[in-house]
């Protein structure tokens, strides 16, 4: 079936991830660090891009990606925090090798018969999970922006389902209501659709970042009294910065009372669902119409792992997405045509994205799941408990979930008053802090102003492999590169 | 940096993918079958999908690694030729490995640095082989559909900036031009954005499947003396049935002066311009305003690898999607910020794909990649022929590019004169093949209707590993699959 040169390849390929995951025998690459930074010109000396009329020989195709890998990111390393993925969940890395090599497509069972179903079997689980007793429907996708694009187009082709067909140019002005701290992906899905940026209505949120119910109230009732159509709202569960969860319950009170379309964009503070001791995070979670689940993040499935769920049962997914190819989507198969998918999505090809979290699922159980769910949880709390100890750090807020967000005061701004001039010095703390930690490669965080805040580290734990004092380190290190700003 | 629990899943992952690569040493796996057919009840029962409160111990888990590869339909398999992807390509499938390891998203420079620069060096080439003078932009985006609906997006955009903002609803009704013979994603797209599958205004292709040039001016004419504004044609290289050519040079004439956005999906047939013999297909190309490409598709890129180019050199994509997210793109980094390539994206987290079509590229160079166009486009000349020499057989139309259309008439339709009747006899041939060979296992090819024209044969070839005598089994397995019928 196959040649030689591609078992020899495999073998090629499987030395080569060895080195990723036994970083320490190779001492090519500077051990410890998370990453080894070079500016966007010095990398591109350093890799030699150009592509050629001739292909290069062997040992240099070695050489490349041996470099490729050195010179990327350690996103695996424990005191990588930059974003909310990290870690490597080794079940869920064997099942995207094993789904690269067997390199097919979701769109139909005929071609992706293990896939279509391991799919179906993750998401009637998710849904299970959920709470949504009488079932549901639901399909991965590219990223959970994608999967919030989806609701605001299922909400949509609820409102009028004409619009798929005659598109909204004699439409009443539709509006979408979020919260101010909501992932840019519901403006980014708006500005596609034909909505408009300006048609995400933000409601305020309270202290903690979450959205304030009667706050939404108003805003529907302004949208109305402007003439407009509100549609759907977006409430988030685990805001990207903050980790806020909105209280969908009371949220979905008032959408039953103006007959909205309630999603959830629990791409982050969907895993939390998992832990039967935070799970009251999403309370009222069983009302809604549809939810974003981003297993690539918290549960650690490779990227990307995004579960959208939909709690209708009338196929409103397929009529929505629709067109009825009729070279993919042949009615007159042998088979249950129902089991082919794709014409619930808007793409054509489609990655077996599911299959990296049933395997893990299968390996690990729900118990396992959710212990690191509460572990990533406590190790959250452990670091702000330790933030609070510590002289120079302060806490932008008591964490609600896996975030945690503070600023680090260098000692030269300790003893200044509060004053917007002691803010302003503040904000350009942690950039300079950001710089350096690249510089050496210790370790790497993120950072960022909100609102009227100045700039402030977000930490976020999530990879079983971090440990306490990896947590100290992230402390110790910051006062280090900081301390005499 | 890693526990010994993740080198000793990548040794396992490693023996398991070997044996797809050697199926042949497997005995539990039936030798030389494109796919081992099972109903979605019997594969159920097969797979046990269920997910449980405890985990599963690691025999039981590399067992189900196992049932997964052996019941997925083997799309390397040199009779597989049932997609418009087909084949392994080991530079490839190393760098999607890789890719997978490394696990980090392609937003910002920082948690990116090797494929950030690697999209863009592959970006670069693939803008010089369209023969853009003056350099352009792009993105890799997770399928070709989605690079179309960036198309439309930015031909909107470029019509009016104002909608991305106030939403379309006090909008023109906006038309869009395309082919009959058109990818599905066109409509798609026109849904999901707000300007309905309606407002695609079908242009009549030739007897070749080719849109007819004249016909685009009066569809145009046709929508401006509705009240109508169209804003964007779209010209298909290589369609999904026929392979056939749009003749862009002419279109490019038509748009030029109705001032049309004009964009080409080349998903397909991108790849002859690769080939110094038969990059005269895209005659024209250089012109376009923007070009959709799928390495993943004739060149072989594992899943997915699919390139968006556009020609604009004033940052036209960054500015019709960016939504300036300050806790991602924030402006005070220390390195040039506009190798944050996040917000040219729709999405949020992105796969590094660029990576795979690189290494390969890196490797075979643009020698060999030409080679592998003229073989595939010269095997497909080859079955063509043969299917003119044999009884029973008979061709759609003379192919144009890689793509060989074909009907099968078993013995007992073959004196029947050309009625209605033969052709309803014939529409059902096609699906009791399909079925057949599915049931054998023996080789995997499409069908489907195309508008009046009966179910027929689709044969697409793309790996360099399928020989002459893998497409006369193809015409022999065909007749014995449906000599009875
Ligand atoms: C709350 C929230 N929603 C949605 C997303 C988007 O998910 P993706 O990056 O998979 O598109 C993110 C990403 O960080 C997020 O934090
Ligand atoms: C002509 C054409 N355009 C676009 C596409 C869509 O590409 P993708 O499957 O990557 O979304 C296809 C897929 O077969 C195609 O044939």
């Amino acid at each position: 079936m196959t040649n030689n040169k591609e078992k020899h390849w495999l073998v090629v390929a499987f030395k080569i991830i060895w080195l990723l995951v036994d970083l320490d025998s190779d001492t090519s690459v500077p051990v410890f660090q998370v990453c080894e930074w070079h500016s966007p010109e010095q990398l591109k000396k350093l890799l030699d891009l150009e592509l050629r009329d001739r292909g290069e020989p062997e040992s240099e195709i070695l050489q490349r990606c041996r470099d490729a890998i050195r010179y990327s990111v350690k996103t695996s390393h424990p005191r990588f925090f930059n974003q909310l993925y990290a870690g490597m969940e080794p079940y869920s890395m064997v099942a995207s090798f094993i789904a690269e090599a067997v390199k097919t497509n979701l769109y139909t069972y005929e071609v992706a018969p293990v896939f279509t179903l391991m799919e179906d079997a993750v998401l009637r689980k998710m849904i299970k999970v959920i709470g949504w007793e009488e079932g549901g429907d639901g399909i991965f996708n590219p990223g959970g922006s994608l999967s919030n694009i989806y609701a605001v187009n299922l909400a949509r082709y609820r409102y009028c389902p004409d619009f798929k067909e005659v598109g909204m140019f004699s439409a009443p002005r539709l509006v979408i209501l979020t919260s101010q701290e909501c992932h840019y992906s519901i403006s980014k899905g708006a500005a596609l659709m034909g909505i408009g940026t300006k048609n995400v209505y933000t409601v305020p949120t309270d202290e903690r970042g979450r959205m304030i119910p009667s706050a939404l109230e108003e805003k529907i009732k302004l949208a109305k009294s402007e003439g407009a159509v509100p549609f759907m709202v977006n409430a988030t569960a685990g805001t990207t910065v903050l980790g806020a969860f909105d209280p969908i319950d009371e949220i979905a009170d008032i959408c039953e009372k103006h007959n909205l379309w309630l999603h959830v964009d629990a791409c982050w503070g969907g895993a939390a669902i998992m832990s039967k001791k935070h799970k009251h995070l999403l309370k009222g979670i069983h009302r809604v119409d549809s939810v974003a689940w981003n297993p690539h993040k918290m549960l650690m499935a490779s990227l990307q792992c995004s579960a959208f769920l939909v709690r209708d049962k009338t196929s409103l997914l397929q009529r929505c997405h629709s067109a009825r190819a009729s070279y993919l989507f042949q009615q007159d198969k042998f088979y249950d045509v129902s089991y082919d998918t794709g014409d619930k999505s808007v793409q054509c090809s489609r990655k077996p994205d599911a299959f990296k979290f049933w395997l893990m699922w299968k390996a690990l159980g729900s118990r396992e799941l959710e212990q690191r769910v509460d572990r990533a949880l406590a190790m959250a709390r452990y670091l702000a408990e330790e933030i609070k100890k510590r002289e120079g750090f302060r806490l932008v807020l008591e964490p609600e979930f896996a975030n945690v967000c503070f600023w680090y005061l260098p000692p030269s701004l300790r003893n200044l008053p509060e004053s917007p001039e002691l803010w302003k010095k503040l904000h350009t703390v942690a950039p300079v802090v950001k710089q350096r930690m690249m510089k050496t490669g210790s370790m790497m965080t993120g950072y960022q102003p909100l609102g009227e805040k100045a700039n402030f580290f977000r930490m976020v734990v999530i990879s079983p492999q971090v440990s306490r004092q990896d947590l100290d380190f992230v402390l110790d290190e910051i006062h280090n590169l900081g301390k005499d700003l």
